[in-house]
């Protein structure tokens, strides 16, 4: 079933009006009266929906049913990457965004490769990345794509969650297996930071270790960096109960 | 360290010498007499090497220690994909090497949209992939990549393991975190079968419902047919204790 988030429509007693590019969009699919769509209010809420008819510019729907998006896991979890080379930004957003991730965040880690001037600037391409990928998915919320000024802020944002993990290729770690097991479904939030193609510098490490950070490991095989977010991320969804 | 698989390797003694392509490569990364090298026998053995020196067409080293292989996980998972389009396959390959997969096979689902005349002729290169990315992860076995004749071959492979799964996005499932918390650490081999673009046609589930396959659900987001092997992987390795 076709999924739009209600950005530009507007929803009033039992009705869904939808305008701008989401209106083209219903005309694209050939939407027929009678035929179902999904409207989210990107917020959680799904807005089960009926078209009444096509307009000028416009689409009208009949709301049939309001739900909680089903999609939507029990815990937020931050993913926080330091900022790769080339096109693995989009795919990090795209697979973390189809595996549950709450929001996604990169920063100029100390070994990173990649040294943009203003990576602020692409944050709204990176936007329209984790909303495309929220619709596809079947999404409550699009995630929001963040860029963290410096590696204080990465760490104060994590250690706000009930879990902040820096996963580490290497020195002394726990499992994130035996880390999650002992939380397990209690974990409402999470933050887990992974690094650059460089890794992380020593300092880095050190620093997450003093601000109260779990440092762990997936195992000893090399993840590249735009593989370790997902699978850090798969592993949390996994133990809270979010991926059956 | 520099990972070598000892195809052109002769072992002998305490000393190995490299030949061919993987000798140029040691030349490539300058390595020098007293550095260190690992060289894999790609069936889960690795020999720590030390180098004694470069000549025209060979480098010998000393194999100071052999070991198990510590990337290897304890579960032999074979992934197998309806063919995707483009380039998601390399992408399969590449994220499912890194994450642990054992083999890696691709075949005809109902529902392709890529219809290769001789998909048997990508081999070569899948393989290539492969072998990449088992050098770039530390794995101590290059994964096979291959091609399933049929979708009854499908089966007969998946039937053969501990546990095998069809990962499926509709309809009457288990949730694989259930199934996979059922068998945990016990499970030694699996099988995980995932869809094309088009999802699996209702023939095919039905087949692998009666063949005794499990018929597993990943939560309510729908993942892209290059996301979900990967997730699906993650998912095994976790319960198997290998994310540790």
């Amino acid at each position: 079933m076709a999924r739009f988030f209600m950005a530009g429509t507007n929803l009033a007693g039992g009705t869904a009006i939808i305008r701008g590019r989401d209106a083209e969009h219903v005309k694209v699919l050939r939407l027929r009266p009678g035929e179902d769509v999904v409207i989210s209010d990107a917020q959680g809420t799904d807005y089960k929906c009926r078209l009444v008819e096509t307009r000028k510019d416009e689409a009208e729907f009949e709301i049939v049913e309001v739900v909680p998006c089903p999609a939507e896991p029990s815990v937020e979890v931050s993913v926080i990457c330091g900022l790769p080379k080339g096109d693995k930004t989009e795919y990090i957003i795209q697979k973390c965004v189809e595996a549950g991730a709450h929001d996604i965040s990169f920063f100029q880690a100390n070994r990173c490769v990649a040294r943009p001037d203003a990576p602020e600037k692409k944050l709204e391409r990176w936007q329209r990345i984790a909303e495309e990928a929220a619709k596809q998915s079947g999404r409550g919320i699009i995630p929001q794509v963040g860029w963290l000024e410096d590696y204080a802020a990465v760490l104060d944002k994590a250690i706000k969650k009930d879990l902040a993990v820096l996963l580490y290729e290497t020195g002394e770690r726990e499992g994130l297996d035996t880390v999650l097991n002992s939380g397990g479904h209690d974990i409402k939030s999470a933050a887990l930071i992974t690094g650059p193609e460089g890794g992380f510098a020593e300092f880095e490490v050190k620093l997450a270790r003093i601000a109260g950070l779990r440092i762990c490991s997936m195992g000893e095989r090399i993840l590249r960096c735009e593989t370790a977010p997902v699978v850090a991320l798969t592993a949390v969804m996994y133990a809270t109960g979010n991926l059956s």
